[in-house]
């Protein structure tokens, strides 16, 4: 605890290991509870099962 | 906002077009919200993966 | 299953039972599985809790 | 109606059951609410995409 | 890791800390992961907003 | 798109803003997408709701 979910598309290894990194650091500055407390689990979604205004990303980025 | 997440059995691209076409459509008129500000996450999960009753669905349908 | 969570602002009874019924008869169509397997949360939400673009939507709404 | 989410590593279907089975039942004697009652979605991750104090799990287990 | 989100109704503390410890335990005995790794979120719903089969659940129990 | 869910202890609405601007702002940089399409929901948990390691947090901290 505290606890992040963080959907969003495809990422690399790298990318995801920054993204935690980030996170943590930001929440934990925030809450003033130490960096070891938080947990992330990052979703990784395609284009097609993310809607938005009625429509799939992927029939909005063509 | 609002958001809506979606947890089901696997879907054609055309299914998922057509779920966030009347999930976003239905909200936007009973929340009285433009359809602008829905997203949708569709999130898709093998029989395996859903327990029902104790038990898992690829179990209960065979 | 399916389950849908509906994260929105706060509703009346009489709007959630509006909303429960029209996304589980538009889910229902569009996936061929019948009204009775369809679950639904909704999860009510203050304006200090949901953020858009770094800012809480209680400050972007004044 | 109760929902489980269980987000952990990936399983075989055979600890899938088990997991089913014994969290219905757990669940079912504390709460004192049928075991038909409870659906249970099971969420398997790559230790990639998980983050523990401020790490991926798949470079502190390394 | 692993993470358990539980949704059901309203609970006293003494039947939320039989919950924790007997699906912490269940859980570990399965997954054959130590007690100390799991971590599990309880969320309270108002039978006002959950809905099955296209009906709110206080309007099923009526 | 992305979506963030942050669960974790009461906050003020002073603490709430900065972690959705800290939290975008992170996930923009990373990402490499306009800090406009990040959507954040701030979820508060009681320390009777939270379980970590078979006990609730609230009786681990008396």
């Amino acid at each position: 605890m505290p606890f992040i979910q963080f959907d969003g598309p495809e990422l690399t290894k790298e990318k995801k290991a920054e993204l935690v990194a980030k996170l943590t650091q930001a929440s934990s500055e925030v809450l003033e509870i130490p960096e070891q407390a938080f947990q992330i689990l990052i979703k990784e979604n395609s284009m097609d099962n993310i809607g938005a205004g009625g429509k799939l990303l992927s029939e909005r980025h063509q």
